[in-house]
């Protein structure tokens, strides 16, 4: 997708430790017309899957999740990280390690909007070590759904987390693909 | 606006502690047409007010945040409730009390998002006591911005977070204002 490219050459740092920032528009400022066009393109892509939800974590995933869902007619259901007094019952959890934030989370989903009838579209900012991804497999497999695809806005190729995805031969569309961020310089994969 | 009370009394429970539990729409799964049309009726409510950011916190109000943001022509930014390794430099954070999660946050945005001269709508699922407004209010005056319009999907007007939003006398506009939770109904002020 050239103009996420574009955006991610032109406003990315890289930071120490393979980290890249790209809080001007995607993780702290949202760019809402990239977004809708981001959700528009995995809509495009996963149009002939029968998806019925779409599903991923807070906080970074949801804005290009609603626009997909949006234009495949379909409800989000966002992976909430912190239990609330309202998320209090049928959870179904799994541990993710977030390498950005150096903490272990519990991811949970209720089983009020999951069900083992749907088919799941999964969307997410990044996939780097595929720690969310391998979690929201694990839960959608505890509920019994099925995962018809996974779109990703920028992925790290470098760093593998695709395998989870392809062990479990899912479909997958990363927008934006990132061979090296080696000498702070950021090279994508074409 | 008709179509979110209607889901209210439809959807919404009352669980002890005065909690609106929505997560069937607004905080696990998100209804993203209803989502479209709140953000719709902010962004012409506030249409005048020369808005140049939607501010929300992270995770349920992104939602309702970018589809206004959306409509009026520019962008979200999120307050973060947890550092990160990317959001490291030039922040401003306030000390938030969250009733639902029994716990105290930080919450934390970054100079390079907001900027003195702009013309900020703060965007929230929720107003009850108001400890995430005052936030956001403390954090745009550290700054130096101005909060030009205040935008709730749903306010516990029993709560009385509304004063802070008053005493700064800041525009304000909630959607559907609750009068009571008590005997476990849901009562709508009208």
């Amino acid at each position: 997708m050239q103009l996420l490219e574009d955006k991610i050459l032109s406003e990315g740092r890289v930071l120490p430790g393979s980290i890249l920032k790209v809080d001007s528009f995607l993780n702290h400022q949202i760019d809402v017309e990239l977004m809708a066009k981001v959700g528009e393109e995995f809509a495009r892509y996963f149009k002939d899957k029968n998806i019925t939800r779409v599903v991923t974590v807070e906080s970074s995933g949801i804005a290009p999740a609603v626009f997909t869902a949006l234009h495949m007619g379909v409800p989000v259901v966002f992976a909430r990280k912190k239990l609330s007094l309202t998320l209090n019952d049928g959870l179904v959890t799994t541990e993710v390690n977030s390498y950005t934030k150096g903490e272990k989370n519990t991811i949970a989903v209720s089983r009020d909007y999951i069900k083992p009838e749907d088919n799941i579209l999964i969307i997410d900012d990044f996939l780097a070590k595929g720690e969310v991804i391998r979690g929201l497999i694990d839960i959608t497999k505890q509920i019994g759904a099925n995962i018809a695809g996974v779109g990703i806005v920028i992925e790290k190729a470098f760093q593998n987390g695709r395998k989870y995805v392809e062990e479990e031969n899912i479909p997958i569309l990363s927008l934006v693909r990132i061979e090296s961020l080696e000498d702070n310089k950021i090279k994508l994969l074409k």
